[in-house]
């Protein structure tokens, strides 16, 4: 729990209820299914056609009476700038891995703004949408960014991993698949723009933020805020700026139902509603898988700890309903 | 004139006087200068280094007391991505124009986000900063859709240009260095991003937005938005922005110090004060070239033709100055 009580004593939480009064307001993380096609394909089409599949069910949230911010990763977008920067690298500078997020922020952001307004208008709620590029602090001394460990991009033969393992980059052997790029994946401190999301809610906007997890930055000594070469996960992100805008829920779309006890094996068994401590308890006995299912719940166990109402991991139909605490893995304060 | 006329008619503008009483509300335009080394490079570094170096003038017109929106060019930026899609085509899929310019809005949109909170610091003007994705809507029956016009991106030899073609790029020859692609650079029409940029100068943000003249995108006949494969002058997109959020001023900040007569020739005239008939009637005349001070000139007029208190176009380091009209070439109204 240690990297819980830092981010409480680190960052300004907006006071609860910062919202108009009695109005819900959630911020709802969406997976990669919305975002590319369902065999997992990325080109410009697949991503345009997945938010605008997605686009409804987030105009039902909205249709709720919510005040509604989203967030979003990343993963196959990244991968592909980052395979764009290798194979241009002779002719054209390569960029930052920040750079690529923000650049992800921007195409999905831009998606979100031309599919949502007429999901919205369908549903009678014609809301304005805006999408800001978003930055997350991380602490440099995290230990972390020291301990590269997220896999990231393309699987390449050992012999080219060995090229970019020279450029300074670390590459990890997955045997039959090939080599792939791991980087740091640090823990969000501080979502530094969260103060145009809060000001945008206010003006009854639809507010897109913190894409990809945030636009990963440090502050130096001398007071200078500047990107650094790491991925921060997107839920934990989005724990954390549902909290620093004064969120009442956060619910996390993914491409299952809900959170499963002993998931894949023949005794899976979906969990409903639950106490944090509960979730705690089996998050510790090792029920959910480091790469998937993990960053989320703990997200979940971090948002509802800080005083958040409600977290729910559900599947990206059901979110109107997950928001209301009626669909999904829902997880509340223990009593 | 008649494109001016199209976007007074298709527009809603909004209010002058939007902002607080007595308050300028300017738009600044900042030129490739403001994002590349002297020398025209743009690896990040230099990308960072311009920036900051940027960030002191702009904070200056901050602390003047202004509200103030930021817009910006992208040209080298733009053209590194497109390398990019190219060189990568077979590995991964190319994103469109659209998309390019999304991408440069982020990545330029963080490093203003990184460098102007300290330098409005140091002036003692600690307003929050936010910067925004943002589409501009062009007509789809523009002509200059159809008569792609704008060189982009990198020359190439005769064979590796006719590649591009077949695969449906229009390129022309530029003759001893080589082949390079031209787009469409459509008017900009609306900006359909506009609304979250009031609310946030409202709430005492100064604003990024519109970089790279906007994503953009038209609206077919059933209402959808979808990007397409242009650029708009990122001139004339400042000057709708600032009609359309009630802005006062437009200051084109770029790396000469004013605009001149005859420029380039030993009776060159730097042009101060001017009433824009006079320049209109001068840009009638030829005195600015298309490719560089022609959109700068158009901007300006079109921004104080329909009811703009002020345009001025000026070197960036007097951009303060400018904004009061007592630096570069100031354009008012006719009396």
């Amino acid at each position: 729990m240690t990297a819980t009580a830092r981010v409480t004593a680190d960052a300004a939480p907006a006071p609860r209820g910062h919202g108009r009064a009695g109005v819900t307001r959630a911020v709802i993380a969406l997976g990669g299914n919305a975002m590319t096609a369902p065999d997992g394909r990325a080109r410009p089409e697949d991503q345009i056609a997945a938010i605008t599949r997605a686009a409804g069910p987030i105009a039902e949230v909205v249709a709720t009476g919510a005040e509604v911010v989203l967030t979003h990763g990343n993963g196959p977008q990244v991968g592909n700038l980052l395979v764009k920067n290798e194979l241009a690298a002779t002719v054209v500078p390569p960029v930052p891995l920040d750079w690529c997020v923000a650049q992800t922020q921007a195409t999905i952001g831009a998606m979100l703004l031309d599919a949502l307004p007429p999901a919205l208008a369908r549903r009678g709620v014609p809301r304005p949408v805006a999408a800001l590029v978003t930055r997350t602090r991380v602490d440099p001394a995290d230990p972390k960014l020291r301990e590269p460990a997220k896999p990231i991009g393309r699987y390449l033969p050992a012999e080219q991993a060995r090229v970019m393992v020279e450029h300074g980059q670390v590459w990890r052997d997955y045997g039959a698949k090939g080599w792939r790029r791991v980087v740091a994946s640090p823990e969000p401190v501080e979502i530094l723009d969260a103060a145009p999301v809060s000001a945008l809610l206010a003006n009854g906007f639809v507010v897109v933020a913190a894409g990809g997890g945030g636009i990963p930055v440090v502050r130096d000594a001398d007071g200078t805020v500047r990107g650094i070469e790491a991925v921060i996960d997107k839920d934990l992100t989005a724990a954390l700026l549902a909290r620093m805008v004064g969120a009442d829920v956060l619910v996390i779309a993914t491409d299952v139902p809900a959170v499963s006890l002993r998931y894949g094996t023949p005794a899976a068994e979906p969990i409903g509603r639950v106490d944090v401590r509960t979730l705690r308890r089996w998050q510790a006995e090792g029920h959910f898988a480091d790469g998937s299912m993990g960053p989320k719940v703990e997200a979940a166990c971090r948002f509802v700890e800080s005083g958040g109402r409600r977290a729910a991991i559900a599947g990206l139909d059901t979110i109107a309903e997950a928001v209301a605490g009626r669909a999904g893995t829902v997880i509340e304060g223990s009593s």
